[in-house]
């Protein structure tokens, strides 16, 4: 069986360095891993309008930034299909299809569901197109016969919601769909960053994130503003490396080689770490650690960005043809569950 | 402004008296008329699956039962565009992102919906599909631009849920979709038939309906089982014209001149309703009136239905042809509503 992967993003603002950490350094890893035949990476906006409805053209806007970003990161349209969810509209026929094999009653179950409706504020004024988004997602999986959906742990419901609908739709019309797996990331650290307000999400409107656009004057004055322990109130007093935002950057950012070359009084992570908590570290001289390791991490990011940035009508191209890649997958797959619902009419078959 | 229909049935099986009484004709009638510019009747395969997902082979049987069925009462294809509704994907894109405008408490407020939940015994296990189908409604209706909607009285809310979408989309977006209207029809007697059992749906699975294809003996058979008034146990009592389906029939199909015909003893409906009601009259007599009347009005149904059924290369090629001038139409408005939400992407003007 081909080895095929879908994942994607919100264009709903740039990319941060939670995203980078997060997802798209795996998805880099994945790529260059040659494990893979096929790889589909979705700039969701239907998906983000089920929540911006009102925004559109905040939507479209951020499409060119988020095509941007994964360019800069070092995603290689030579091996990956980037592409515009909207433009697959194939994707809309299988959610409608697949409504008809989840209940109200399941949905509103699903965990991620219920922690983003609270999150958002959403409760009774909560719009049917967010409400139905798992099953949606269901069909962005299955459209492209993912095997393997790289993600968070947050997002572990939703593709447990989609095998549940690939069982349904097989036992009902016969062996179609692809049944898909969750790919976690190993590195707990990888998980999820902290905002640089110690906040556990980064999010745009908190103003928390460092971007992977940022340049280095912002990198460096958001890192000396970052949030650390609370409690480290002189140079001298023990410090707390749990849940304190710089460490656990540290902690997915740092290479062994960044102390021979920054900081040589360290051998590693660990030997800092141990002198912070026995007191005597300032968070200045950590932070300044930091931003030096948070530069040589992102400088290469940012150059090819600039580069990409300076050809726009390459990207559009580079989207272009990824979507119709994606595209053309879909309506392969539209075309098997179109047959097995029995509603491929005026075949070649015959009229009916 | 374009007068514009959009109507249709669900194919769960062959249409029935009720079906023709209660829109059929007047659907042939305004077809007639020469008030309207574009008329789409639309065979809901894809709303049928919402509540038959796993009886596809059903849905696709009928969809050629009712396409005989539309032609048997005289729809004519040079007139109307008679397609089949999961032909036309643009439909399932237009549900998809109404559904961002509407929410979940809205649905949950629909009479039909509630009505329709209930009658099912959905409760809980609602399929998110058939939960939704106001807003993919929505979608049919918009799609061609329809301007008059010819419905019963119970589709009401429907329209108005539609309605609301088209002022909420035309806010959000710019003017883009058209506004429909409900047209209820003018004769009480044609708004719902009830089954030959008296009870108040005709139901395939109860058993009580007379059909467009049935046979004359079939046709006699049903008539002349009818359920009447039921404390109209001898001859002489007086009997009771409202609420009997005999007399709900002749209300819906009895011409003056059929008395000439089949029964002089009478110039009129009301002077043999005003016999019943005195006493006098038995129910046979009447029954056989009706049966002669129907089978006057079902037989040139029948005749016509037959002499299609004989070409049924013809009737697929009907409803390919009009599928596909649905298709262009939907293709049209929804390109004004890509343009409008701003995910018209890869146009013409430019890559973005």
């Amino acid at each position: 069986m081909k080895q095929v992967i879908l994942t994607g993003d919100r264009p709903t603002g740039r990319l941060h360095v939670g995203h980078y950490v997060g997802s798209l350094k795996e998805r880099v890893r994945l790529q260059n891993s040659g494990k893979f035949d096929e790889i589909y990476i979705m700039i969701a906006d239907a998906q983000a309008l089920t929540d911006n409805a009102e925004h559109p053209e905040k939507v479209r806007q951020n499409i060119m930034q988020v095509a941007l970003d994964y360019l800069a990161c070092g995603l290689d349209p030579e091996k990956v299909n980037i592409f515009i969810q909207s433009m697959v509209p194939e994707l809309t026929e299988l959610s409608f299809y697949y409504m008809n094999l989840v209940t109200v009653a399941r949905v509103q179950r699903n965990p991620t569901v219920k922690a983003e409706i609270k999150q958002k504020n959403f409760e009774a004024s909560i719009p049917v197109g967010f409400f139905t988004y798992p099953i949606s997602q269901a069909a962005d999986i299955t459209a492209f016969r993912a095997t393997v959906v790289p993600a968070g742990e947050d997002q572990m419901p939703m593709v447990e919601q989609c095998k549940e609908i690939v069982h349904k739709f097989n036992s009902v019309y016969g062996e179609t769909l692809t049944d898909p797996q969750i790919v976690l990331p190993d590195n707990q650290a990888c998980l999820r960053l902290p905002g640089i307000d110690g906040k556990a999400k980064m999010s745009k409107s908190l103003g928390n994130c460092i971007y992977l656009s940022d340049e280095p004057q912002d990198i460096k004055k958001k890192v000396m503003s970052m949030f650390t322990d609370p409690n480290h109130l002189r140079v001298e007093d023990p410090g707390q490396v749990e849940g304190n935002p710089v460490f656990i950057y540290l902690d997915a950012f740092c290479k062994p080689e960044y102390f021979e070359e920054f900081w040589p009084e360290y051998n590693n992570l660990d030997e800092l770490k141990a002198h912070y908590q026995r007191g005597g570290l300032g968070d200045v001289k950590v932070k300044k650690f930091l931003n030096k390791v948070l530069q040589a991490e992102l400088e290469p990011i940012r150059e090819r960005r600039k580069m990409w940035e300076a050809k726009l009508p390459e990207v559009a191209e580079i989207l272009q043809q990824g979507t119709k890649a994606a595209r053309a997958k879909a309506q392969e797959t539209m075309k098997d569950v179109r047959h097995a619902m029995r509603i491929d009419y005026f075949n070649e078959e015959g009229l009916f």
